[in-house]
């Protein structure tokens, strides 16, 4: 199964990485640009689960174990058999 | 316009970041999870974009000189009117 992981910076949160971003825009001439927030996507593939449920819950761990930060960030995933 | 950009390292360039996540999977008592890509999300706001052309042609210039590196890295984005 492939998966698909969104991790993004809680609202609220400072983004140093996002605030970095809009600082740059108009220097390269781009206006208007704002609320810029940056975070991460994570690929992967999963073999060897029973179920789409049980690799739900797989991958649902793995995000609050080792791929996002729970405290500070949000994260999201889609899973395609 | 909201718009959410999805930069991704391009197939067979290397990807450190998804290895080393790739090697703690099994260590945290994840198996048989491969393929492990890591990418970035960039959420921004557009005003004064006139349409919703005008808005993706200004993004996709943001990505190719700014958000993503188009030597090693795919982008795709979305814009919510």
């Amino acid at each position: 199964m492939n998966v698909r992981v969104y991790v993004t910076p809680k609202k609220g949160i400072l983004d140093p990485q996002g605030a970095a971003v809009e600082r740059s825009l108009p220097n390269l001439g781009f206006q208007g640009v704002s609320g810029v927030r940056v975070g991460k996507i994570i690929d992967l593939s999963i073999d060897g689960a029973a179920s789409v449920d049980a690799a739900r819950e797989q991958v649902d761990d793995m995000c609050r174990k080792l791929l996002a930060n729970p405290i500070i960030e949000d994260y999201t995933f889609e899973i395609e058999e």
